[in-house]
């Protein structure tokens, strides 16, 4: 008898992930002799420790058909990682025992550079422990932080939908300048790469359109010359566009809207690099201005999803399948860019080592040499990767996201405490 | 030989106030035996001040007619007042004179209640100055609170806009809650008015799905009430979306974004009543949270406009000249609700006097009796203003937003300065 398969979310959820979900189930059902049952986890690994595990024989299959067009993790995600399987091997003996309770025998995890590491903890659990596991991961991550991929399922949704915002924000301050708003600021996600804010100057007609000025987390931020550059532009164009990546940085490293907040507050606040930094030009300026964070809104835009994106989602799903059926583990599949115009890629694939816990940022050659805007080489880069739209149904006048249901397999294992008490 | 007709924008853009620049254009055109040419004021009122008169002859007509999908404000906006005739009648000499130089007989203002109210100061010019010019106004906001109409163009689409992304963010957190964010706060536009912070309930399928908790411009802030409701909502369904009006207040009239901030800042800041409730929420109960606000990108999101809003919108156009044609003046178009379901409406006119400066907040009976969300007669009214699609072309990724060309006519008066000096 083939081995279960068991699917599972984790980090921060996109607006395609459950496209990814729907090639790993699509894949595992089209090899019965391959496979047993497919199930999901609920919540990651976290639903893994905590024998929560989903039936998907229970799921209508137009309910999960439709989760190719559904954002959000259908399943639920998490934020946990795996300790040390040297200094904490009790997490590990759990993940055997339910594996082992359900028959599982393979496992696809879903999520970004730190959850590869989660899959490859997992994949190590066969020599560990001594039980078989091939672990294998699926892609995902709106920062386009994963290395080794031409781009990872969720960025190319992300950065079509702030490119369209920015664009149509851009034209309301443009018709408000003359007698109101001189400045607009858009903050937008990534801690540590500025590939979204890259994305806002897809925007861009032509040179000097907005968004005029982009704040990346890669470049460190002088305040000097970013007031010299807004006003150089005002005075040029009339207003600002501003797009500022989360985590943007001071010169020694810190984070920008923390930093700022020491100055200004008497206590630590939440993030904001774009209250931080509309305080700021109010104060050295005072400009009219207005400002917008779009935070969970871009990575769940599913609305205006990128048609390559969600093709990708789904075929880096399939592929971590079909790459095990091949007689594969420990490995991810990746994307690679044959040509840019037009955009053609395949799947290919590179050990979980390669990707588990690393970082990818902008390369400089990316960023134009005033570090305020992106160059051709960037350009070429980012615009196939928001072709095509790919509309989920509309009933009443809203997008239509079903939700599965959810049953559970009955627990067989005993109860088990999370943590590393 | 026909007067002239003269179209201008006023107050903040919309995603479809373009549409009714398109209807007053096609209408004026289709009655040459009325009008002379139409004409476009930059920057509203303050472009007829300016003598900055746009010769829309002089437009490619494919570029008008793209006008009906393209957000902001395409001859420019402006927030602007004109003062009193009695005490400063050089303002109304001013218009007399530009008026006379390029012989317009017509005037179609495009705005808000206030803006109405700068409708009806021109259209009394007659009176006053001896100058005999039409002046009608053209209904517009996003935030619904023009009185003696079903509903405001701009508002429709920015409500799909704001209930979608409500909708899709949801999933988000819906996801992460287990171990990581359990509120997701979102603030909407609507300085008096909580009609945009009502869309969002719009986002639930059924009762509590999503959980969620609306605070309106109207219902003053109650902090250990929400508190308590935010505790019970996160007990039961283990997360809790807030959509917070921008113009929430305090018991005092305060509002809730200043006030909090006196408490905790050095000086005045910027508004964002999303930012401080989530730091006082953070400070009094610990969970994670995430926070957006969309500001201009809700008034802006062309891409998701309500098909209901776009039609109203050409049809105030229309109906704006229509009006003239019939003989009326000094009026604006509403639209009058025939059925909610289906939604049957039509087009009927109000004098200026009735809806200038006058602005209409929810309903009580349209809060829900807690106070924190809708009720079935809200639901059946918001409804149908977001039914239907009207997607922009897009192309490269992108939804295609022709820009004008804005050539001015030839000035004919002296220069002028405007203000009160």
């Amino acid at each position: 008898m083939p081995k279960n398969a068991l699917y599972a979310q984790s980090g921060g959820v996109t607006a395609v992930i459950n496209a990814s979900a729907c090639g790993v189930i699509d894949a595992v059902r089209a090899h019965p002799a391959h496979f047993g049952t497919c199930f999901a986890a609920r919540d990651g690994i976290l639903g893994v420790l905590r024998e929560e595990i989903i039936d998907l024989d229970q799921e209508d299959p137009l309910t999960l058909a439709a989760l190719r067009h559904t954002p959000g993790g259908a399943f639920g995600s998490c934020r946990f990682d795996l300790g040390d399987p040297e200094r904490d091997p009790r997490q590990y003996q759990r993940l055997v025992e339910v594996f082992r309770a359900h028959d599982i025998g393979y496992f696809f995890y879903n999520g970004g550079g730190g959850s590869m590491d989660t899959a490859l903890k997992v994949a190590r659990i066969g020599d560990l422990m001594g039980y078989p596991i091939t672990a294998v991961g699926v892609p995902k991550t709106i920062d386009n932080d994963l290395d080794a991929t031409d781009t990872s399922p969720g960025f190319g949704s992300a950065a079509k939908f702030i490119a369209t915002v920015v664009r149509e924000a851009s034209l309301d301050v443009e018709s408000m300048h003359t007698s109101s708003t001189r400045v607009f600021l858009l903050e937008v996600m990534g801690r540590h790469a500025g590939w979204l804010a890259a994305a806002a100057a897809l925007a861009q007609e032509y040179d000097g359109q907005p968004p005029m000025l982009i704040l990346f987390a890669e470049i460190p931020f002088d305040q000097q010359k970013f007031l010299h550059h807004l006003h150089l532009t005002i005075e040029r164009h009339g207003y600002c566009v501003v797009v500022v990546s989360e985590g943007l940085k001071e010169s020694d490293g810190t984070l920008f809207a923390v930093a700022q907040s020491h100055d200004v507050y008497a206590y630590t606040q939440l993030g904001g690099a774009a209250p931080r930094l509309a305080d700021l030009i109010k104060r050295e300026t005072g400009h009219k201005l207005h400002w917008a964070v779009v935070d969970y809104i871009q990575r769940a835009a599913r609305h205006l999803a990128s048609k390559v994106d969600v093709d990708q989602a789904y075929a880096v799903g399939k592929a971590a399948v079909e790459g095990v059926v091949a007689g594969h583990h420990s490995f991810m599949p990746v994307i690679r860019r044959q040509t840019s115009v037009p955009y053609r890629w395949s799947i290919d694939r590179v050990p979980l080592e390669r990707v588990a816990n690393i970082e990818r940022s902008m390369p400089r050659e990316f960023i134009s040499p005033d570090g305020y805007g992106i160059t051709q080489a960037c350009r070429d880069y980012l615009r196939p990767l928001i072709e095509g739209e790919d509309c989920p149904p509309f009933e009443n006048g809203l997008p239509c996201y079903p939700r599965i249901r959810g049953v559970l397999r009955p627990k067989r294992c005993p109860e088990f405490t999370i943590g590393t008490d």
